[in-house]
């Protein structure tokens, strides 16, 4: 069948958390005269985020938004870094917004608009609506239609994410490919019969990182990069011309 | 409290689906050497939609969304015309996608796209995502996010909808303006504890239209048309640069 509609996570694979992350903490801290290792604290907060969806997918808490989830691992990390009497009520407001404002690598804005002339294209991300469209005010992602985890009630990699997000584009698993830097993601969309693209975000975790440096499995596509992805998906498109 | 976002109805407020659906249908039965009517086809189909979806408004029947209504409606609306014989099973499919190609009013991608830069704009129709997916693409319509029935699967003027959209933005309601050419949306907008936005369209159901050629309350804004609506909301913005 012909891919017809692409899946975007994007934490990680269209936008760079940590270094949004950590300079949300920076100024933050900076402001109240503390001096906090900024990358250091993005990564202890979001070493949290799986731990905390696995409580929902086990079907031991209900489905909560990320924003929540969010939150409280930023109570959680505080609480770690010694910093709980240092940050007010609206002060950790605004810092769990740092989510809302990830800078989008540099491919990501021309690679989505290119292949958006070809195909429909979705965020299939656990962050919710409400962060998903603000990320996208931000960085001027042009998503067809925000969906995931909010759409189903439930996290990735569970399969109703999936399959959630190409039901409400009206297509077939398989007219459908998901787009991931994470192996995992990949594994999980293709057991539930979406086709899969790879590609590396090597300075995803900073310059130490060891994981997902390289596709696991005989993914449909391994691109370089989202620029890369689009000519290796729409050899006739990249030559139209663009709306 | 400020406006954050703004809910748009869709068909007929931001697109023309009488000149749509028609030119479909003339289409379809030019190529079958038929001589059909087209407006009155489509004023047909399209008056058949409030009665179907007021059996699953009243509980009667589960959450179907518009597209599974559309198709019920043409085939009654092909037997109403005669035309039962003449249109095969693709060609049902094909002409039900009539409602996935509706031109945008004049003034709807320059409005929306001026409003898009100080607001969160996303569509609150009773029409699916992926049907609003499709015509967004078809008519460059640049939406933040696509809400409406199918997130809170029940149709408009039920207060779900409503309020499942401005949920989903992560707002209150009385930080959300919903904009409508249809006083009755806005009646019920209003009773959901949302802001209110109206403009005419008095093309909207053709030459002879008598209804919503004005507004019938005090609505919170009142716009000739998308960019005048741009206009009358953000001042600041109008008067800022364009992205």
């Amino acid at each position: 069948m012909e891919i017809k509609g692409l899946l975007f996570d994007v934490f990680g694979t269209v936008v760079d958390w940590r270094s949004g992350v950590s300079r949300e903490v920076s100024v933050t801290f900076d402001a109240l005269g503390r001096n906090v290792d900024a990358e250091a604290f993005a990564d202890s907060w979001r070493g949290k985020y799986q731990p905390a969806m696995q409580a929902i997918r086990s079907g031991g808490r209900g489905y909560v938004p990320l924003d929540v989830l969010h939150r409280e691992n930023l109570e959680a990390t505080l609480a770690e870094f010694g910093l709980d009497d240092v940050l007010d009520e609206a002060g950790r407001t605004r810092l769990n917004r740092a989510w809302e404002k990830l800078p989008p690598w540099p491919d990501s804005v021309p690679g989505l608009a290119a292949l958006k002339s070809g195909f429909i294209i979705a965020s299939c991300s656990n962050g919710s609506i409400a962060l998903m469209t603000r990320l996208a005010k931000f960085g001027d992602l042009p998503w067809d239609a925000i969906l995931g985890a909010e759409i189903a009630q439930d996290y990735k990699p569970q399969p109703a994410v999936y399959l959630a997000s190409c039901a409400a584009l009206g297509l077939e698993p398989a007219e459908v490919a998901m787009v991931a830097a994470h192996n995992e993601d990949l594994v999980a969309a293709r057991a539930t019969g979406l086709r899969t693209a790879f590609l590396p975000r090597p300075q995803e975790h900073g310059p130490g990182q060891t994981t997902d440096l390289e596709p696991s499995s005989d993914w449909d596509v391994v691109a370089a990069d989202l620029l890369d992805l689009s000519r290796r998906l729409t050899p006739q498109v990249s030559a139209a011309p663009t709306r």
